[in-house]
């Protein structure tokens, strides 16, 4: 699936870099709205969009603090997106009489519309270039770490100028390795509602071993409601739907929040990503996994309270085995590495470049040298427990509020504050067993990496044993509970320092060693990668000029490509699979787990036409954060819904293959055929297809 | 397709030798009948094979001499075997009113089934172990062309004596490195009659891009009628059917000829076979294929004429590649080092094996160095023209037939007469536009390889032009007419002494540098090539004991495995495929060739039971010419069709691998479900099922 918030597990990975691009595949590139692909466009498929087309699209758009992406898809806010970006909300809406994560749901009424506790949407309704005026901020100060400073200072008065101006959610953003600094201006809206989702078991049908693989036979949809005012929506900002849906051959885009991509990370660091990195982070998941697994063993009850953990926990297993495995593909390293080479070489050719940014690659190579002993002292002071991270937050948010906004941790700047909040205040339900499982198993897998005696693990256990620890912090804080949270959060320090809840105490003592970890970071690598990957960045504008796309950001991109097959297992993929196909893989696998069929589709057997194509592929270069990206065509009308990439897709994260790199996507007019054969949703499907 | 004779176009290929092997898959193995892997089915399984299992299905099965196997299905001599193997047949007796290939055949009533021209089968009646024998004849003989000579005339007499005092078919094969000799002898039949054949398309759905990969949605199947004095044999040895067929997790045997094999072959072998034969095996495959396809584009009446033989050419290009990507596929060739290393390493570790085999290795890296230059000049001293071919082969047998029979060339001896007499007067029609076509294209392939001076070339072409020699030849030659080819097989050597024929005199002139070659390959390679492999070959017994089995000989072969699917794309392929599957794949592809559904199977929707199961697969080690081998359970009855082996099937050549290496087979229910739902043949699938 193409959903996870996985970056965000790994803020080293994103601060690691970025590189440089030569000559592109065909379809290739996450292209900045700013910026589309214009010529390859016009000069390969006889397309120009227009800035309407390109606004219509932006601004139907969405992304979601669940980790995903959506689109409008009617007048009235209806809301398109997948249903493992929904999960959460459907899990914490789920209550022991009604589980809709497995038995789906459908409001057929306004009022029967479920409000989804903690779901934020952000539609980008704003574009600023800000290059200059950050790099003006650092002009003139020669030591790194003040210059990076000065421009988090600059960044910070931005997003808080536009904020107070607008009210509207105001992030910079660095794009072309820091070359590029923009104002994103975005329209928040946080009272969401759920219409309808299919059973898990249809949207997931093939479970993990069949995620991230095509052919596929999914119907991975959700649809929420936006509300604003208390009122549905109303906006002209929303995709036709066009029911025949994508066809083969044709061309399709797709618009949604990449979230992390490495395309322009040099050599040094992508042989750091795949011989420090990625072995540690598989073998964490690996470890926190095994353990979700087993105590879901225990019972229905504890199976459904780290199910939804268990899924994502998988999908990012695969997803960076299949990274790993990409890197350790000798082609795939000679490729990155002809890359390179070739920009360097340009930039070699040129004195005035060779002067400017030749050294930037060495540069590069020697500030990571010492990481690979460091990364894992770091990667490992981690601790998976909801409430303590909840703690942790509490104890820096008093703390890092009275600064004025420039001097403060990155989270912690104003225009991001709102969203925090309304995060940390989340009313979903925490479960203890849960917490304690967690917390022991990760603090397990640090001692046992960092030692006993390890400064961060002291400071969580005093010297106790680590299972005593975590029932002591779990069973004795009141976190659970949200006004616990907001007394704290709105009594600022003086309410925090007076707390003796015991997660907050042990928050307390972590949070200088956590600060000091950051800072030490923040001086010794990412102050000097900084204007390292910056040269590099603007090398690459110098020799290959603005005909390139950033890395991915989790901001909003537009994809290009086609709908087809490729070629697979010695042979060739379909452009599409059929609901034949659906009924072909569940009978082949004797209707066993995970290619189970649901009641409902068991029952739908001679009324679904099966010939309707119910997922397809597309060239469109997509990752992770892309999940629920709407496909449109031509006429900017949507034609399918992303939800995955292929097996061959995994190694997009480093390179984009056209010949095999396909995106996988829900057909619109399964949509449509599902809604009104299996759910009985002919007014939805009538409000989609706009026969109201 | 796991059907070609390919190991035919490739003597030299065969006579290069075998190797050894240590630890085993633990499904891996194409056992002979007399040393079936009782042990492992007893630990494994559970199960142990009677005397009376083992004979019943090895009688019930047949060797087809256009390149694959089958099995007795019902009393009255009813054949099955693979639609793809039964082709030449259907084309042979294809006429302009009935083209049988493409709209399939059935003939209700034993009148209306059709003769085959020249169809040979043979049932395995008799082996004996000779190995003594043929060893005794060489005792004593230092030089080893002697000694080889020597034993060959061992062997054909062994043959004829065999053939006088039985009248069956005699063959004296070599097993495990020449370190075994048998005696097969086969019960021949040749009134081989055609009762049942489906459309091409449904035999061959996916056509050349589904070739050797799974999941797969092909009726694969074809039935003849044997018969013996002008009635349908009646027998006793036949395969049960079950309906029900293969079962997921199932014990299933395969009983076929697996056609050839290099899985004994040394490292040096090996590394020849990658570096040397198989290039010019796919250029000289690509470049015959490529003019036959130009030719078929020149109309209907062409592209028919050639349809076959491009057929089979794609299926070894596509074998052939798999081959050579395994030999470049480091792990395979770790694999086979670590094979080789062990067997090497347990022979030097005893004194007296080392004395005896220690040095084989070296011998046969020795032997095969000069090869790296030589193979290509005899390689592409070839002209594919039957016509040319048969000439060839009557100017040798009228010369061979007065020697004793231990003298003459192997594929002369007494034994083997009959039926290479049944085939070189075939009746089935030679088309001179595609003789020209096919001699043109290699003697140009030849002229490019070996210069126009090369003595073969020159000896067919006596300085003219290759058009011009073609054409001469073609239009020139009597011999598409049978009556004068057994004019000359009968006058003997003053008839072909006297024949003007071109094609005649061509042959007369080719002949002797042929044998020439023969010769120099003969007293220069084989016969230090075959004491080294020996040595081998003994050297594995003397580690490993008779628990292997030989390299595949085109002899019948016994496998065993599980119903089982096995990971694929990132996901697991399912046991079984449905007709579900069929559709799918079908409207994934908009219905265009070579994924369109024939007439009948869409006018058969609502009719089929689309759950049942289509193709399916099994762990059981097989290879080309097992195609049309039966699938039987535990009770020896038919569950299954053998047809193809996917994709990872390919290494086999080599090396198995039990996690991924499948056959692939038709189902015995899918069987019954199209002859009685799509075809009308009701009283075929009675006879089958043993309703009648």
């Amino acid at each position: 699936m193409q959903g996870r918030k996985l970056w965000a597990l790994l803020g080293l990975a994103g601060a690691l870099g970025m590189g440089s691009l030569p000559a592109m595949d065909a379809e290739e590139g996450m292209w900045t709205f700013d910026n589309p692909p214009i010529k390859a466009l016009e000069s390969k498929y006889g397309f120009t969009p227009t800035q309407a087309w390109l606004d219509h699209l932006r601004l139907s758009s969405v992304r979601l603090n669940d980790g995903g992406s959506g689109s409008f898809v009617s007048p009235d806010g209806l809301l398109l997106t997948n249903h493992h970006v929904a999960r959460f909300q459907l899990q914490k809406n789920s209550t022991p009489e009604h589980d809709y994560l497995r038995d789906g749901f459908y409001a057929a009424s306004e009022d029967e519309e479920m409000k989804s506790p903690d779901l934020e949407i952000n539609v980008l309704v704003g574009m600023k270039n800000v290059t200059e005026r950050v790099e003006h901020a650092s002009e003139g100060i020669a030591d790194q770490t003040q210059a990076l400073k000065a421009r988090q200072s600059e960044i910070a008065a931005i997003e808080k100028e536009s904020k107070d101006a607008t009210g509207l959610r105001s992030d910079v953003i660095s794009l072309y390795n820091d070359s590029e600094y923009w104002l994103y201006q975005y329209k928040a809206y946080t009272d969401v509602r759920l219409v309808f989702a299919p059973e898990e078991q249809a949207a997931f049908f093939g479970g993990d071993p069949d995620n991230f693989t095509y052919p596929r036979y999914d119907l991975d949809m959700a649809l929420y409601r936006v509300y604003e005012n208390g009122k549905p929506l109303h906006t002209e900002n929303y995709l036709k739907w066009n029911t025949k849906g994508a066809t083969p051959g044709e061309l399709v885009f797709v618009s949604g929040n990449p979230g992390s991509t490495s395309r322009q990370d040099t050599m040094s660091e992508l042989l750091f990503e795949r011989d420090v990195i990625e072995p540690d982070l598989l073998e964490y998941l690996d470890r926190v996994t095994e353990a979700e697994q087993n105590f879901a063993s225990q019972g229905a009850k504890q199976a459904e309270r780290v199910e939804s953990s268990i899924f994502y926990y998988q999908n990012d297993i695969k997803a960076i085995r299949g990274e790993h495995e990409a890197l350790l593909d000798k082609e795939v390293i000679a490729k990155k590495k002809a890359e390179e080479d070739d920009l360097r070489a340009k930039v070699t050719a040129n004195p005035v470049w060779e002067k400017e940014y030749g050294g930037a690659w060495d540069t590069i190579a020697r500030i990571i040298e010492p990481e690979k002993a460091d990364f894992e002292k770091r990667f490992f002071r981690r601790t998976d427990s909801q409430l303590f991270n909840i703690a942790l937050e509490i104890v820096q948010y008093v703390a890092e509020v009275k600064k004025p906004d420039g001097e403060r941790l990155p989270e912690y700047h104003e225009a991001g504050l709102s969203s925090l909040r309304f995060q940390l205040l989340s009313p979903a339900p925490i479960y203890p067993d849960v917490e304690k499982l967690n917390m022991t198993t990760t603090l397990k897998i640090a001692e046992e990496k960092l030692g006993a005696q390890d400064a961060y693990l002291q400071a969580i256990t005093q010297g106790k044993g680590i299972d005593e620890t975590a029932d002591a912090l779990v069973e004795g804080t009141k976190l659970a509970d949200v006004a616990v949270r907001k007394a704290l959060l709105d009594g600022g320090e003086a309410a925090v320092a007076a707390s003796t809840d015991p997660m907050i105490e042990a928050a307390k003592r972590v949070d200088p060693i956590v600060r000091a970890d950051y800072l030490y970071h923040r001086d010794h690598v990412s102050s000097a990668l900084t204007p390292a990957e910056e040269e590099i960045g603007k090398a690459r504008f110098a020799v290959y000029g603005k005909n390139t796309y950033p890395d991915a950001t989790f901001t909003l991109r537009l994809s290009y490509g086609t709908v087809e097959g490729y070629p697979y297992n010695g042979t060739q993929a379909p452009p599409f699979t059929t609901f034949y196909g659906l009924y072909d893989r569940a009978a082949s696998f004797s209707n066993k787990h995970p290619w189970d069929l649901t009641p409902k589709e068991t029952a739908a057997l001679g009324k679904l036409d099966l010939a309707t194509p119910m997922d397809f592929v597309c060239s469109d270069d997509i990752i992770g954060g892309n999940s629920g990206s709407p496909v449109v065509d031509r006429n900017g009308d949507l034609v399918g819904l992303i939800f995955d990439g292929n097996i061959e897709s995994l190694a997009g994260d480093f390179v984009y293959d056209g010949e095999k790199n396909r995106a996988v996507a829900v057909h619109a007019a399964a949509m449509i055929e599902t809604l009104r054969k299996i759910y009985g949703a002919n007014a939805l499907a009538d409000e989609i297809e706009g026969k109201q």
